[in-house]
């Protein structure tokens, strides 16, 4: 049974990255859990809908985290002086070691699945470890905590730490399958991904293998591409045979459904091929930065028709707040602007919002927008807090508060028509 | 009279930018309202002095903005897609205009006080406008607040808007000069500083009283060099006789005793100007990124032992958050090093902390460190609100604090010994 509401307050949104949509003081109808639009005057056939007026408050799309680790949630904001390669096996690696404990998975997740909940996140493409079992735990988190989006199993059998490399391909593809099986039994809202980590981390044999299951169980795919250039030259020295990066990807069926997280330094042969095959890029500048490992070239992929989200990548990003990374994807692109590319234009707000709501909600359906027929997914924030003795516009209330994210106050989340948080009373 | 106090918790500095210093469950000693040290064990000399136990908390120095805006606190986070010179026009320039008006400029500051009070800032070097009863009034309330530091009346007699701008150098310096004296007579934490808004703002004429000023009155100067290469190409303009921007300002001596904001494109020689006279640079990474000036080269002037602190610059930075502004410059130094010059190594953490503690501090006094005859500034900060299941170092804790900053409680500021906020019950 899908809910029945209409959200009453300052309703403002993306239908296409060239502008803010506003209604103050506007009606957001949603039908049996789908948008059925946005109006000035609450429409007679709506009348008898249940109304939430959240009066001054402004009502906007909930954002789509299209790449994040949930074991390195833990450790998010350490290891700042490292880069990527040392990083992983200073950190990542080590850490993902403990979740063969099922009661260590169990504590640390409930924290992130419980942190994702109360974030400005409605639906995300997350990252696991190797082991089943913990991942399982971590959906049934998820699942409860009224979220939606999918989850990754990690493949990797070759080139990790021992205790964290499946013995044989054949092994790897079978405790892969067993738990994409158990994934769509148990499961509605969390699905399951296929997620070979990189391209360095899997056999040809297991990646061979890994389409299969993508085409057995209509699965779709995440991993990494091109984050940087010391990664860019092992794959292609483990890829002789490979035009480039992408390459040893579409060998395998996996630019197609999937989600490829990074792309920092394509190829414009690359960046034709992930258009072709509508391979979507998550765009994670944070990450990119704190790992040293530059800034995508996000104007070039969009202008060449790639389709484009945004991700927090915690842990290489240190936070999960999406609007805060709204607003460092837009500075980090005048750095681009600035020191790389002056014929590239910098990403403006609202393109990058954009990006983080109908761009990346696209993988997910009729996502991130407010227009009829979208399931609604929307954020109520109270910007109060931030104080100001300055008048301002809903599309000025809007860009401060993504850029003063840390200060605001999530009134509620819904997520496919149904609130995640409970409200205190007014 | 100054305060007596022994602070317990898990004390954490840095005497120097090459690492973090740290005693768990230590005992930091104020006597006097001067530090006395750190201690495993308390010793017998100091047992009668007060005792505040913060139990897991970290106490570590509080921060010090080396330059921010307060009548621009009003909009910040606003305007993001534009330049500095449009910038200034369509938000700074009108913004500015209204602190004519008292009733108006109380209301602000006051916001702009509170706000500051509650923030990470123990001390600051901060712009008002060119109105000294409204600059009068923020340095009354910022008093009020228990924090220190410095407040300028701007000082504008060319190429400002005609409500901005000082009707000529005789009247500007008078104007100025009253205000001076009013503040040495009326304040004792709060100090006038000059503040030519920037060199295309001021006649030589201005320039030179106020020189005379600094020297009749024994008051330091602030202003901008150097933010962007239009700036600089107009100061070249204006002082056809000058070798640089820096040469501009060092001609009226206000290089000396002062803060230099941003210095994003510095020339060698401009350097070794700012090293001989012992100007403080005050790097300002979020504004910098936010009007799109550039990322200034902060390895090559530490290198060449230019005095430097760190700023927010609101509005041109978004937030007065000086935690999260140490780990812009960190990420921003990444970008820079992997992006423009890869013969300058990253800043590293301890060396940011550094500069937004001791560094910046040394313009106040003997400030930003806990060694034996500091001032006590310092922060309590609750990370319990940062859940991990990892058992976590006290450098750890605080490098997480530092990039999660907008999920900490600010338990306690001490600014020159004594707390200015109020703790709830424990």
């Amino acid at each position: 049974m899908k809910t029945d509401v209409v959200i009453r307050g300052h309703i403002v949104w993306c239908d296409t990255p060239k502008h803010i949509q506003t209604v103050p003081h506007g009606y957001l109808v949603c039908e049996n859990g789908l948008c059925r639009g946005v109006f000035e005057e609450l429409p007679e056939r709506y009348e008898n809908l249940p109304l939430k007026d959240y009066g001054g408050r402004l009502v906007l799309p909930a954002l789509y985290d299209m790449h994040l680790h949930a074991p390195q949630y833990a450790y998010r904001g350490l290891g700042m002086d490292l880069e990527l390669i040392d990083w992983l096996k200073a950190y990542a690696f080590p850490e993902e070691a403990k979740y063969a404990d099922l009661e260590y998975a169990g504590r640390a997740y409930a924290a992130f699945a419980d942190a994702l909940r109360r974030s400005f996140t409605a639906r995300f493409c997350c990252f696991a470890t190797l082991h089943a079992p913990a991942t399982l735990l971590l959906a049934e988190l998820l699942e409860a905590s009224g979220l939606q989006g999918y989850v990754g199993k990690l493949s990797m059998d070759r080139n990790a730490p021992r205790d964290l490399c499946e013995l044989s391909a054949d092994r790897a593809a079978e405790d892969c399958e067993h738990w994409i099986v158990e994934m769509q039994a148990r499961f509605t809202h969390i699905k399951p991904m296929v997620t070979p980590r990189f391209v360095p981390s899997c056999t040809d044999a297991l990646m061979g293998k890994l389409q299969g299951l993508m085409e057995k169980y209509g699965v779709p795919a995440q991993s990494h591409l091109s984050e940087t250039r010391d990664e860019i030259a092992w794959v292609k020295k483990l890829c002789p045979d490979c035009r480039h990066y992408a390459g040893a990807y579409d060998r395998f069926g996996m630019l197609e459904n999937a989600v490829m997280a990074h792309v920092v330094y394509p190829e414009d042969e690359e960046i034709e091929l992930l258009k072709a095959r509508g391979t979507m890029a998550a765009h994670c500048p944070s990450s990119n930065a704190n790992l040293r490992s530059g800034i995508a070239p996000v104007r070039r992929l969009m202008s060449a028709g790639v389709r484009m989200g945004l991700g927090s990548d915690v842990a290489g990003g240190e936070s999960i707040d999406m609007l805060r990374i709204v607003t460092n994807a837009v500075q980090f692109s005048k750095l681009y602007w600035r020191i790389v590319e002056p014929n590239e234009p910098v990403l403006s707000f609202p393109e990058v919002f954009h990006m983080a709501t109908k761009g990346g909600g696209s993988f997910f359906g009729k996502c991130g927008s407010f227009e009829d027929g979208y399931m609604l997914d929307a954020l109520v924030l109270d910007d109060r807090p931030l104080r100001t003795v300055v008048d301002l516009t809903v599309p000025q209330r809007l860009e401060r508060a993504l850029y003063l994210s840390g200060e605001l106050r999530l009134v509620q989340k819904y997520v496919d028509g149904q609130p995640v948080l409970q409200e205190p009373a007014p």
